[in-house]
Protein backbone atom coordinates (compact mmCIF):
# COMPACT_ATOMS: atom_id res chain seq x y z
CA UNK A 1 0.00 0.00 0.00
CA UNK A 2 1.01 3.70 -0.78
CA UNK A 3 2.55 5.85 2.50
CA UNK A 4 -0.16 7.36 4.42
CA UNK A 5 0.73 10.90 3.57
CA UNK A 6 -0.32 9.90 -0.01
CA UNK A 7 -3.25 7.83 1.08
CA UNK A 8 -4.56 10.67 3.18
CA UNK A 9 -3.49 14.02 1.07
CA UNK A 10 -5.95 16.40 0.41
CA UNK A 11 -8.52 15.31 3.27
CA UNK A 12 -10.60 18.09 4.47
CA UNK A 13 -13.98 16.00 5.90
CA UNK A 14 -14.33 12.81 7.88
CA UNK A 15 -17.55 10.97 8.39
CA UNK A 16 -17.07 9.04 11.30
CA UNK A 17 -19.92 5.43 11.78
CA UNK A 18 -21.09 5.65 15.37
CA UNK A 19 -21.37 1.85 16.53
CA UNK A 20 -18.58 0.28 16.29
CA UNK A 21 -16.45 3.25 15.77
CA UNK A 22 -17.01 5.94 18.78
CA UNK A 23 -19.18 2.90 21.15
CA UNK A 24 -20.38 -0.86 21.13
CA UNK A 25 -24.25 -0.60 22.12
CA UNK A 26 -25.83 -2.54 24.34
CA UNK A 27 -27.70 -2.51 27.37
CA UNK A 28 -27.59 0.58 29.26
CA UNK A 29 -26.79 2.22 25.66
CA UNK A 30 -22.99 0.02 25.90
CA UNK A 31 -20.28 1.58 26.32
CA UNK A 32 -17.77 3.78 24.81
CA UNK A 33 -14.68 2.19 22.72
CA UNK A 34 -11.55 2.86 24.82
CA UNK A 35 -9.72 6.11 23.11
CA UNK A 36 -12.66 7.23 21.26
CA UNK A 37 -14.04 10.24 23.50
CA UNK A 38 -10.63 11.69 23.83
CA UNK A 39 -9.57 10.87 19.76
CA UNK A 40 -13.04 12.50 18.59
CA UNK A 41 -12.06 15.65 20.85
CA UNK A 42 -8.94 16.03 19.56
CA UNK A 43 -10.39 15.80 15.54
CA UNK A 44 -13.14 18.40 16.04
CA UNK A 45 -10.40 20.86 17.66
CA UNK A 46 -8.67 20.13 14.00
CA UNK A 47 -9.53 22.21 10.96
CA UNK A 48 -11.07 18.78 9.32
CA UNK A 49 -14.78 18.71 9.45
CA UNK A 50 -16.59 16.05 11.04
CA UNK A 51 -19.80 14.73 10.14
CA UNK A 52 -21.50 11.09 11.90
CA UNK A 53 -23.17 8.69 9.27
CA UNK A 54 -25.24 6.12 11.09
CA UNK A 55 -27.67 3.45 10.41
CA UNK A 56 -29.35 3.56 13.79
CA UNK A 57 -33.05 2.69 13.60
CA UNK A 58 -33.86 1.77 16.72
CA UNK A 59 -33.25 4.82 18.77
CA UNK A 60 -33.98 8.42 17.93
CA UNK A 61 -31.25 10.93 16.80
CA UNK A 62 -31.76 12.72 19.93
CA UNK A 63 -32.03 9.59 22.36
CA UNK A 64 -28.45 8.69 20.56
CA UNK A 65 -26.92 11.82 20.42
CA UNK A 66 -27.85 11.67 24.54
CA UNK A 67 -26.43 8.72 24.93
CA UNK A 68 -22.84 9.46 23.78
CA UNK A 69 -22.82 13.02 25.32
CA UNK A 70 -23.72 11.09 28.49
CA UNK A 71 -20.32 8.92 27.88
CA UNK A 72 -18.34 12.00 27.34
CA UNK A 73 -18.58 12.42 23.21
CA UNK A 74 -18.32 16.11 21.45
CA UNK A 75 -21.51 15.16 19.47
CA UNK A 76 -24.54 17.20 18.63
CA UNK A 77 -27.94 16.45 17.16
CA UNK A 78 -27.39 18.43 13.71
CA UNK A 79 -24.13 16.67 13.28
CA UNK A 80 -25.59 13.76 12.73
CA UNK A 81 -27.33 11.82 9.72
CA UNK A 82 -29.33 9.01 10.17
CA UNK A 83 -32.08 7.16 8.60
CA UNK A 84 -35.20 7.97 10.46
CA UNK A 85 -35.24 11.79 9.27
CA UNK A 86 -34.04 10.43 5.89
CA UNK A 87 -36.57 8.54 5.31
CA UNK A 88 -39.25 10.94 6.34
CA UNK A 89 -38.52 13.39 3.90
CA UNK A 90 -38.68 10.51 1.28
CA UNK A 91 -42.20 9.86 2.51
CA UNK A 92 -43.64 13.40 2.33
CA UNK A 93 -41.92 14.15 -1.06
CA UNK A 94 -43.66 11.00 -2.55
CA UNK A 95 -46.99 11.22 -0.71
CA UNK A 96 -46.17 7.83 1.30
CA UNK A 97 -47.80 7.03 4.54
CA UNK A 98 -46.01 4.08 5.90
CA UNK A 99 -46.86 0.59 7.63
CA UNK A 100 -43.92 1.07 10.26
CA UNK A 101 -41.84 -1.99 11.47
CA UNK A 102 -40.00 -0.24 13.36
CA UNK A 103 -38.66 -0.44 17.33
CA UNK A 104 -40.39 1.57 19.95
CA UNK A 105 -37.33 3.65 20.79
CA UNK A 106 -37.85 5.57 17.37
CA UNK A 107 -41.73 5.78 16.96
CA UNK A 108 -41.05 9.71 17.96
CA UNK A 109 -39.28 9.99 14.67
CA UNK A 110 -42.28 9.51 12.99
CA UNK A 111 -44.90 11.49 14.68
CA UNK A 112 -45.65 14.26 12.36
CA UNK A 113 -45.95 11.36 9.65
CA UNK A 114 -49.16 10.09 8.63
CA UNK A 115 -50.05 6.53 8.61
CA UNK A 116 -53.53 5.95 7.99
CA UNK A 117 -54.15 3.60 4.94
CA UNK A 118 -50.50 2.54 4.59
CA UNK A 119 -49.46 2.38 0.67
CA UNK A 120 -45.85 1.33 1.55
CA UNK A 121 -44.01 -0.50 4.64
CA UNK A 122 -40.93 0.65 6.73
CA UNK A 123 -38.79 -1.73 8.16
CA UNK A 124 -36.04 -0.59 10.67
CA UNK A 125 -33.93 -2.67 13.15
CA UNK A 126 -37.27 -3.42 15.43
CA UNK A 127 -34.31 -5.67 17.52
CA UNK A 128 -37.21 -7.68 19.91
CA UNK A 129 -40.33 -6.34 18.06
CA UNK A 130 -38.97 -8.99 14.85
CA UNK A 131 -42.09 -11.15 15.83
CA UNK A 132 -43.74 -13.34 13.56
CA UNK A 133 -47.41 -11.61 14.21
CA UNK A 134 -45.20 -8.18 13.45
CA UNK A 135 -43.54 -9.43 9.97
CA UNK A 136 -46.48 -11.96 8.57
CA UNK A 137 -48.82 -7.91 9.08
CA UNK A 138 -45.83 -6.06 6.97
CA UNK A 139 -46.23 -8.71 4.88
CA UNK A 140 -49.68 -8.61 4.17
CA UNK A 141 -49.54 -4.79 3.97
CA UNK A 142 -47.46 -5.66 1.26
CA UNK A 143 -49.07 -8.34 -0.57
CA UNK A 144 -52.39 -6.24 -0.62
CA UNK A 145 -50.75 -2.96 -2.38
CA UNK A 146 -50.90 -3.27 -6.28
CA UNK A 147 -47.23 -1.38 -6.39
CA UNK A 148 -46.01 -2.83 -3.06
CA UNK A 149 -43.17 -0.48 -1.45
CA UNK A 150 -40.91 -1.47 1.19
CA UNK A 151 -38.34 1.33 2.09
CA UNK A 152 -35.60 -0.24 4.52
CA UNK A 153 -33.38 1.81 7.23
CA UNK A 154 -29.96 0.48 6.02
CA UNK A 155 -29.50 -3.31 5.02
CA UNK A 156 -26.72 -4.60 7.57
CA UNK A 157 -26.65 -8.06 8.21
CA UNK A 158 -25.95 -7.55 12.28
CA UNK A 159 -23.85 -5.83 14.58
CA UNK A 160 -22.34 -5.87 17.59
CA UNK A 161 -23.48 -5.43 21.10
CA UNK A 162 -21.89 -6.18 24.16
CA UNK A 163 -23.73 -9.40 24.76
CA UNK A 164 -23.42 -10.69 21.06
CA UNK A 165 -23.69 -10.22 17.95
CA UNK A 166 -27.07 -9.81 16.74
CA UNK A 167 -29.19 -9.91 14.16
CA UNK A 168 -29.93 -6.91 11.93
CA UNK A 169 -33.05 -4.94 9.81
CA UNK A 170 -31.15 -6.51 6.49
CA UNK A 171 -31.86 -10.23 7.29
CA UNK A 172 -35.30 -9.53 7.53
CA UNK A 173 -35.67 -6.99 4.68
CA UNK A 174 -34.41 -10.35 3.14
CA UNK A 175 -37.09 -12.24 4.27
CA UNK A 176 -40.00 -9.89 3.19
CA UNK A 177 -38.08 -9.42 -0.44
CA UNK A 178 -38.19 -13.41 -0.86
CA UNK A 179 -41.87 -13.24 -0.04
CA UNK A 180 -43.16 -11.04 -1.48
CA UNK A 181 -40.92 -10.98 -4.48
CA UNK A 182 -39.78 -7.48 -4.49
CA UNK A 183 -37.04 -5.51 -4.07
CA UNK A 184 -36.55 -2.95 -1.09
CA UNK A 185 -35.52 0.56 -1.48
CA UNK A 186 -32.13 1.36 1.45
CA UNK A 187 -32.47 4.39 3.51
CA UNK A 188 -29.34 4.19 5.15
CA UNK A 189 -25.27 3.02 3.83
CA UNK A 190 -24.64 1.61 1.72
CA UNK A 191 -26.74 3.45 -0.40
CA UNK A 192 -25.39 6.18 -2.23
CA UNK A 193 -27.80 9.18 -2.13
CA UNK A 194 -27.52 8.69 1.67
CA UNK A 195 -23.26 9.12 1.66
CA UNK A 196 -24.24 11.89 -0.85
CA UNK A 197 -26.88 13.76 1.76
CA UNK A 198 -24.00 13.35 4.65
CA UNK A 199 -21.38 14.95 2.44
CA UNK A 200 -23.53 17.67 1.34
CA UNK A 201 -24.24 18.16 4.65
CA UNK A 202 -21.02 18.33 6.16
CA UNK A 203 -20.09 20.74 2.98
CA UNK A 204 -16.89 18.42 1.52
CA UNK A 205 -16.88 17.01 -2.05
CA UNK A 206 -16.45 13.66 -1.77
CA UNK A 207 -12.94 13.32 -3.42
CA UNK A 208 -12.07 15.23 -0.27
CA UNK A 209 -13.81 12.95 2.46
CA UNK A 210 -12.97 9.86 4.35
CA UNK A 211 -15.26 7.49 6.11
CA UNK A 212 -14.37 5.86 9.00
CA UNK A 213 -16.35 2.57 10.17
CA UNK A 214 -15.96 -1.08 11.17
CA UNK A 215 -18.20 -2.40 8.57
CA UNK A 216 -16.24 -3.14 5.26
CA UNK A 217 -19.46 -3.49 3.34
CA UNK A 218 -21.89 -1.31 4.42
CA UNK A 219 -19.43 1.33 5.60
CA UNK A 220 -16.14 1.10 3.16
CA UNK A 221 -17.35 -0.64 0.20
CA UNK A 222 -20.78 2.33 -0.14
CA UNK A 223 -18.03 5.12 1.17
CA UNK A 224 -16.24 4.15 -1.93
CA UNK A 225 -18.95 3.91 -4.13
CA UNK A 226 -19.10 7.52 -3.98
CA UNK A 227 -15.79 8.03 -4.63
CA UNK A 228 -14.48 9.09 -1.16
CA UNK A 229 -11.79 6.96 1.21
CA UNK A 230 -12.66 4.86 3.60
CA UNK A 231 -10.71 3.71 6.66
CA UNK A 232 -11.54 0.39 8.58
CA UNK A 233 -11.42 0.20 12.61
CA UNK A 234 -10.59 -2.84 13.97
CA UNK A 235 -13.29 -2.08 16.61
CA UNK A 236 -17.16 -3.25 16.82
CA UNK A 237 -17.98 -6.06 14.70
CA UNK A 238 -14.53 -6.19 13.02
CA UNK A 239 -13.28 -7.68 16.27
CA UNK A 240 -15.49 -10.89 15.17
CA UNK A 241 -13.95 -11.13 12.13
CA UNK A 242 -10.51 -11.53 13.34
CA UNK A 243 -11.72 -14.11 15.58
CA UNK A 244 -13.26 -15.42 12.65
CA UNK A 245 -9.96 -15.15 10.46
CA UNK A 246 -8.21 -17.24 13.55
CA UNK A 247 -10.86 -20.23 14.09
CA UNK A 248 -12.26 -20.76 10.34
CA UNK A 249 -9.35 -20.32 7.86
CA UNK A 250 -10.90 -22.62 5.50
CA UNK A 251 -14.88 -21.16 6.17
CA UNK A 252 -16.99 -19.52 3.62
CA UNK A 253 -17.11 -16.21 5.37
CA UNK A 254 -14.31 -14.08 4.78
CA UNK A 255 -12.53 -11.94 6.99
CA UNK A 256 -12.94 -8.64 6.23
CA UNK A 257 -9.46 -7.53 5.43
CA UNK A 258 -9.68 -10.13 2.78
CA UNK A 259 -12.90 -9.08 1.84
CA UNK A 260 -13.06 -10.58 -2.27
CA UNK A 261 -14.29 -7.39 -3.42
CA UNK A 262 -14.28 -4.99 -0.81
CA UNK A 263 -10.39 -3.32 -0.20
CA UNK A 264 -10.30 -0.34 2.34
CA UNK A 265 -7.67 2.47 2.03
CA UNK A 266 -6.05 0.94 5.47
CA UNK A 267 -7.07 -0.57 8.32
CA UNK A 268 -6.26 0.88 11.67
CA UNK A 269 -7.15 -0.85 15.20
CA UNK A 270 -9.93 2.32 16.35
CA UNK A 271 -10.85 5.24 15.83
CA UNK A 272 -7.55 6.60 18.08
CA UNK A 273 -5.38 5.54 15.91
CA UNK A 274 -7.05 6.94 12.41
CA UNK A 275 -7.37 10.35 14.35
CA UNK A 276 -3.58 10.02 14.60
CA UNK A 277 -2.44 9.32 11.30
CA UNK A 278 -5.43 11.47 9.87
CA UNK A 279 -3.79 14.89 11.65
CA UNK A 280 -0.57 13.90 10.62
CA UNK A 281 -1.07 13.68 6.81
CA UNK A 282 -4.48 15.10 5.73
CA UNK A 283 -5.28 18.54 4.58
CA UNK A 284 -1.88 18.40 3.11
CA UNK B 1 -51.60 -27.30 -25.70
CA UNK B 2 -51.79 -30.71 -26.34
CA UNK B 3 -55.22 -32.71 -25.60
CA UNK B 4 -55.23 -33.80 -22.60
CA UNK B 5 -55.38 -37.40 -23.71
CA UNK B 6 -51.49 -36.66 -24.84
CA UNK B 7 -50.29 -34.91 -21.90
CA UNK B 8 -51.64 -37.23 -19.47
CA UNK B 9 -50.91 -40.56 -21.47
CA UNK B 10 -48.84 -42.65 -19.59
CA UNK B 11 -48.87 -41.53 -16.21
CA UNK B 12 -48.81 -44.24 -13.56
CA UNK B 13 -48.57 -42.68 -10.35
CA UNK B 14 -49.65 -39.81 -8.82
CA UNK B 15 -47.89 -37.47 -6.34
CA UNK B 16 -50.56 -34.76 -4.02
CA UNK B 17 -49.87 -31.99 -2.46
CA UNK B 18 -51.80 -31.43 0.69
CA UNK B 19 -52.04 -28.32 1.66
CA UNK B 20 -54.34 -25.71 -0.85
CA UNK B 21 -55.12 -29.03 -2.89
CA UNK B 22 -56.64 -31.50 -0.01
CA UNK B 23 -57.39 -28.91 2.55
CA UNK B 24 -56.71 -25.09 3.61
CA UNK B 25 -54.63 -25.57 6.98
CA UNK B 26 -55.85 -22.64 9.52
CA UNK B 27 -57.58 -22.82 13.18
CA UNK B 28 -58.55 -26.30 14.27
CA UNK B 29 -56.40 -28.17 11.18
CA UNK B 30 -58.27 -26.04 8.96
CA UNK B 31 -61.23 -27.07 6.27
CA UNK B 32 -61.44 -29.79 3.16
CA UNK B 33 -61.51 -28.00 0.13
CA UNK B 34 -65.03 -29.24 -1.29
CA UNK B 35 -64.81 -32.03 -3.26
CA UNK B 36 -61.07 -32.70 -2.59
CA UNK B 37 -62.54 -35.86 0.31
CA UNK B 38 -64.30 -37.06 -2.33
CA UNK B 39 -61.93 -37.10 -5.36
CA UNK B 40 -59.12 -38.79 -3.49
CA UNK B 41 -61.45 -41.87 -2.90
CA UNK B 42 -61.42 -42.05 -6.34
CA UNK B 43 -58.41 -41.47 -7.28
CA UNK B 44 -57.60 -43.99 -4.57
CA UNK B 45 -59.91 -47.06 -5.84
CA UNK B 46 -58.31 -46.39 -9.48
CA UNK B 47 -54.92 -48.28 -10.68
CA UNK B 48 -53.44 -45.91 -10.09
CA UNK B 49 -50.48 -44.84 -7.75
CA UNK B 50 -50.85 -42.13 -4.89
CA UNK B 51 -48.78 -40.76 -2.52
CA UNK B 52 -48.43 -37.88 -0.20
CA UNK B 53 -45.59 -35.37 -1.22
CA UNK B 54 -45.76 -32.48 1.55
CA UNK B 55 -43.46 -29.52 3.28
CA UNK B 56 -45.59 -29.82 6.06
CA UNK B 57 -43.50 -28.74 8.86
CA UNK B 58 -45.25 -27.61 11.88
CA UNK B 59 -47.16 -30.70 12.42
CA UNK B 60 -46.06 -34.30 12.76
CA UNK B 61 -46.63 -36.48 10.27
CA UNK B 62 -49.00 -38.72 12.61
CA UNK B 63 -50.55 -35.21 13.68
CA UNK B 64 -51.11 -33.90 10.33
CA UNK B 65 -52.66 -37.47 8.79
CA UNK B 66 -54.88 -37.57 12.18
CA UNK B 67 -56.08 -34.29 10.96
CA UNK B 68 -56.49 -35.17 7.47
CA UNK B 69 -58.50 -38.70 8.81
CA UNK B 70 -61.02 -36.68 10.54
CA UNK B 71 -61.73 -34.17 7.41
CA UNK B 72 -62.70 -37.79 5.95
CA UNK B 73 -59.43 -38.17 3.63
CA UNK B 74 -58.37 -41.71 3.11
CA UNK B 75 -54.54 -41.31 4.07
CA UNK B 76 -52.29 -43.16 6.03
CA UNK B 77 -49.04 -41.83 7.56
CA UNK B 78 -46.63 -44.38 5.60
CA UNK B 79 -48.24 -42.45 2.48
CA UNK B 80 -46.66 -39.45 3.52
CA UNK B 81 -43.13 -38.04 2.21
CA UNK B 82 -42.52 -34.98 4.98
CA UNK B 83 -39.78 -33.45 5.21
CA UNK B 84 -38.85 -33.74 9.14
CA UNK B 85 -38.35 -37.37 8.78
CA UNK B 86 -36.14 -37.00 5.88
CA UNK B 87 -34.07 -34.64 7.58
CA UNK B 88 -33.53 -37.14 10.36
CA UNK B 89 -31.88 -39.58 8.39
CA UNK B 90 -29.55 -37.06 6.89
CA UNK B 91 -28.70 -36.10 10.16
CA UNK B 92 -28.24 -39.00 11.55
CA UNK B 93 -25.66 -40.01 7.95
CA UNK B 94 -23.81 -37.03 8.36
CA UNK B 95 -23.33 -37.41 12.60
CA UNK B 96 -24.99 -33.87 12.56
CA UNK B 97 -26.51 -32.96 15.90
CA UNK B 98 -28.96 -29.50 15.36
CA UNK B 99 -30.51 -26.83 16.99
CA UNK B 100 -33.58 -26.87 16.36
CA UNK B 101 -35.82 -23.85 15.07
CA UNK B 102 -38.96 -25.33 14.66
CA UNK B 103 -42.63 -25.22 15.48
CA UNK B 104 -43.40 -27.40 18.82
CA UNK B 105 -46.06 -29.29 16.80
CA UNK B 106 -42.93 -31.20 15.20
CA UNK B 107 -40.39 -31.69 17.91
CA UNK B 108 -41.76 -34.91 18.77
CA UNK B 109 -40.22 -36.04 14.83
CA UNK B 110 -36.80 -35.14 16.58
CA UNK B 111 -36.82 -37.08 19.88
CA UNK B 112 -34.57 -39.62 18.49
CA UNK B 113 -31.76 -37.01 17.40
CA UNK B 114 -29.06 -35.79 19.48
CA UNK B 115 -29.22 -32.24 19.96
CA UNK B 116 -26.26 -31.34 22.47
CA UNK B 117 -23.42 -29.08 21.26
CA UNK B 118 -24.53 -28.35 17.86
CA UNK B 119 -22.73 -28.44 14.55
CA UNK B 120 -25.50 -27.13 12.59
CA UNK B 121 -29.05 -25.93 12.82
CA UNK B 122 -32.50 -26.71 11.34
CA UNK B 123 -34.97 -24.29 10.50
CA UNK B 124 -38.91 -25.69 9.76
CA UNK B 125 -42.28 -23.24 9.73
CA UNK B 126 -41.64 -22.50 13.30
CA UNK B 127 -44.59 -19.58 12.93
CA UNK B 128 -44.75 -17.85 16.10
CA UNK B 129 -41.85 -19.33 17.42
CA UNK B 130 -40.09 -16.98 14.78
CA UNK B 131 -39.37 -14.39 17.58
CA UNK B 132 -36.42 -12.26 17.68
CA UNK B 133 -35.05 -14.43 20.22
CA UNK B 134 -34.93 -17.44 18.54
CA UNK B 135 -33.69 -16.14 15.24
CA UNK B 136 -30.87 -14.26 16.95
CA UNK B 137 -29.87 -17.75 18.77
CA UNK B 138 -30.18 -19.76 15.67
CA UNK B 139 -27.89 -17.13 14.20
CA UNK B 140 -25.14 -17.10 16.67
CA UNK B 141 -25.41 -20.97 16.79
CA UNK B 142 -24.38 -20.39 13.25
CA UNK B 143 -21.89 -17.67 13.43
CA UNK B 144 -19.91 -19.83 16.65
CA UNK B 145 -19.86 -22.75 13.54
CA UNK B 146 -16.48 -23.22 11.14
CA UNK B 147 -18.63 -24.73 8.78
CA UNK B 148 -22.05 -23.49 9.26
CA UNK B 149 -24.27 -26.11 8.12
CA UNK B 150 -27.96 -24.90 8.00
CA UNK B 151 -30.73 -27.00 6.71
CA UNK B 152 -34.11 -26.03 5.69
CA UNK B 153 -36.95 -27.95 5.63
CA UNK B 154 -38.75 -26.51 2.12
CA UNK B 155 -38.48 -23.04 1.04
CA UNK B 156 -41.42 -21.83 0.53
CA UNK B 157 -42.76 -18.08 0.26
CA UNK B 158 -45.78 -18.19 2.10
CA UNK B 159 -48.92 -20.21 2.48
CA UNK B 160 -52.92 -19.74 2.54
CA UNK B 161 -54.50 -20.27 5.90
CA UNK B 162 -58.14 -19.41 6.68
CA UNK B 163 -57.47 -16.82 8.10
CA UNK B 164 -54.83 -15.21 5.15
CA UNK B 165 -51.67 -15.41 3.87
CA UNK B 166 -48.84 -16.17 6.26
CA UNK B 167 -45.22 -16.26 5.97
CA UNK B 168 -43.42 -19.66 5.14
CA UNK B 169 -40.31 -21.08 6.63
CA UNK B 170 -38.11 -19.57 2.93
CA UNK B 171 -38.31 -16.36 4.32
CA UNK B 172 -36.81 -17.00 7.83
CA UNK B 173 -34.11 -19.27 6.25
CA UNK B 174 -33.26 -15.93 3.68
CA UNK B 175 -32.72 -14.06 6.54
CA UNK B 176 -30.39 -16.09 8.48
CA UNK B 177 -28.77 -17.07 4.82
CA UNK B 178 -27.86 -12.99 4.60
CA UNK B 179 -26.69 -13.13 7.45
CA UNK B 180 -24.22 -15.49 7.87
CA UNK B 181 -23.48 -15.22 4.04
CA UNK B 182 -24.25 -18.80 3.87
CA UNK B 183 -26.58 -20.96 1.35
CA UNK B 184 -29.23 -23.49 3.05
CA UNK B 185 -29.53 -26.85 2.30
CA UNK B 186 -33.63 -27.20 1.30
CA UNK B 187 -34.53 -30.80 2.51
CA UNK B 188 -38.42 -30.47 1.00
CA UNK B 189 -39.68 -29.54 -2.35
CA UNK B 190 -38.70 -27.98 -4.61
CA UNK B 191 -35.24 -30.21 -4.09
CA UNK B 192 -34.71 -32.66 -6.55
CA UNK B 193 -33.40 -35.30 -3.70
CA UNK B 194 -36.91 -35.12 -2.09
CA UNK B 195 -38.98 -35.43 -5.32
CA UNK B 196 -36.72 -38.53 -5.95
CA UNK B 197 -37.09 -40.24 -2.36
CA UNK B 198 -41.47 -40.46 -3.22
CA UNK B 199 -40.93 -41.41 -6.34
CA UNK B 200 -39.20 -44.29 -5.09
CA UNK B 201 -41.33 -45.07 -2.08
CA UNK B 202 -44.02 -44.83 -5.00
CA UNK B 203 -41.97 -47.55 -6.88
CA UNK B 204 -42.96 -45.34 -9.89
CA UNK B 205 -40.37 -43.51 -12.86
CA UNK B 206 -40.54 -40.15 -12.89
CA UNK B 207 -41.41 -40.01 -16.65
CA UNK B 208 -44.71 -42.22 -15.09
CA UNK B 209 -45.61 -39.45 -12.36
CA UNK B 210 -47.18 -36.81 -12.20
CA UNK B 211 -47.02 -33.83 -9.72
CA UNK B 212 -50.67 -32.13 -8.14
CA UNK B 213 -50.00 -28.50 -6.65
CA UNK B 214 -50.78 -25.46 -5.69
CA UNK B 215 -47.43 -24.11 -5.64
CA UNK B 216 -45.65 -23.11 -8.92
CA UNK B 217 -42.52 -23.33 -8.17
CA UNK B 218 -42.65 -25.85 -5.48
CA UNK B 219 -44.91 -28.23 -6.73
CA UNK B 220 -45.04 -27.37 -10.35
CA UNK B 221 -41.44 -26.36 -11.01
CA UNK B 222 -39.55 -28.70 -8.89
CA UNK B 223 -41.81 -31.64 -10.14
CA UNK B 224 -41.19 -31.02 -13.42
CA UNK B 225 -36.68 -30.33 -13.11
CA UNK B 226 -37.13 -34.45 -11.87
CA UNK B 227 -38.63 -35.52 -14.98
CA UNK B 228 -42.22 -35.57 -13.89
CA UNK B 229 -45.45 -34.19 -15.31
CA UNK B 230 -47.15 -31.45 -12.99
CA UNK B 231 -50.68 -29.96 -12.74
CA UNK B 232 -51.21 -26.83 -10.51
CA UNK B 233 -54.89 -26.49 -8.97
CA UNK B 234 -56.49 -23.22 -8.93
CA UNK B 235 -57.21 -23.67 -5.11
CA UNK B 236 -54.90 -23.02 -1.94
CA UNK B 237 -52.17 -20.22 -2.36
CA UNK B 238 -53.11 -20.65 -6.10
CA UNK B 239 -56.70 -18.54 -5.61
CA UNK B 240 -54.32 -15.21 -4.29
CA UNK B 241 -52.58 -15.15 -7.60
CA UNK B 242 -56.58 -15.13 -9.08
CA UNK B 243 -56.37 -11.46 -6.96
CA UNK B 244 -53.64 -10.19 -8.00
CA UNK B 245 -54.04 -10.68 -12.06
CA UNK B 246 -56.70 -8.77 -11.57
CA UNK B 247 -56.27 -5.96 -9.15
CA UNK B 248 -52.33 -5.53 -10.44
CA UNK B 249 -52.18 -5.78 -14.02
CA UNK B 250 -49.55 -3.99 -13.96
CA UNK B 251 -48.01 -4.98 -10.83
CA UNK B 252 -44.21 -6.88 -10.00
CA UNK B 253 -45.67 -10.16 -8.88
CA UNK B 254 -46.64 -12.00 -11.69
CA UNK B 255 -49.97 -14.89 -11.79
CA UNK B 256 -48.95 -18.02 -11.63
CA UNK B 257 -50.70 -19.23 -15.40
CA UNK B 258 -48.58 -16.14 -16.54
CA UNK B 259 -44.95 -17.45 -14.33
CA UNK B 260 -41.79 -15.97 -16.29
CA UNK B 261 -39.93 -19.45 -16.18
CA UNK B 262 -42.14 -22.03 -14.95
CA UNK B 263 -45.18 -23.64 -17.30
CA UNK B 264 -47.36 -26.17 -15.34
CA UNK B 265 -48.45 -29.31 -18.22
CA UNK B 266 -52.20 -28.39 -17.33
CA UNK B 267 -53.77 -26.04 -14.72
CA UNK B 268 -57.12 -27.34 -13.44
CA UNK B 269 -59.76 -25.87 -10.92
CA UNK B 270 -59.40 -27.88 -8.10
CA UNK B 271 -58.31 -31.73 -6.95
CA UNK B 272 -61.74 -32.64 -8.55
CA UNK B 273 -61.24 -31.67 -11.86
CA UNK B 274 -57.54 -33.32 -12.48
CA UNK B 275 -58.99 -36.42 -11.08
CA UNK B 276 -62.21 -36.76 -13.47
CA UNK B 277 -58.77 -35.70 -16.44
CA UNK B 278 -56.47 -38.68 -14.92
CA UNK B 279 -59.05 -41.23 -14.67
CA UNK B 280 -60.16 -40.21 -18.64
CA UNK B 281 -56.88 -40.02 -19.85
CA UNK B 282 -54.32 -41.47 -17.50
CA UNK B 283 -52.49 -45.23 -18.10
CA UNK B 284 -53.34 -45.44 -21.81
Amino acid sequence: MAAWSERLAGVRGVLLDISGVLHDSGEGGGVPIPGSVEALARLKRSQLKVRFCTNESQKSRGDLVGLLRHMGFDISEDEVTAPAPATCLILKERGLRPHLLIHDGIRSEFAQIDTSNPNCVVIADAGESFSYQNMNKAFQVLMELDNPVLISLGKGRYYKETSGLMLDVGAYTKALEYACGIKAEVVGKPAPGYFQSALQEMGVESHEAIMIGDDIVGDVGGAQRCGMRALQVRTGKFRFYIYLTLTCVHGMRPSDEHHPEVKADGYVDDLAEAVDLLLQHAHQ
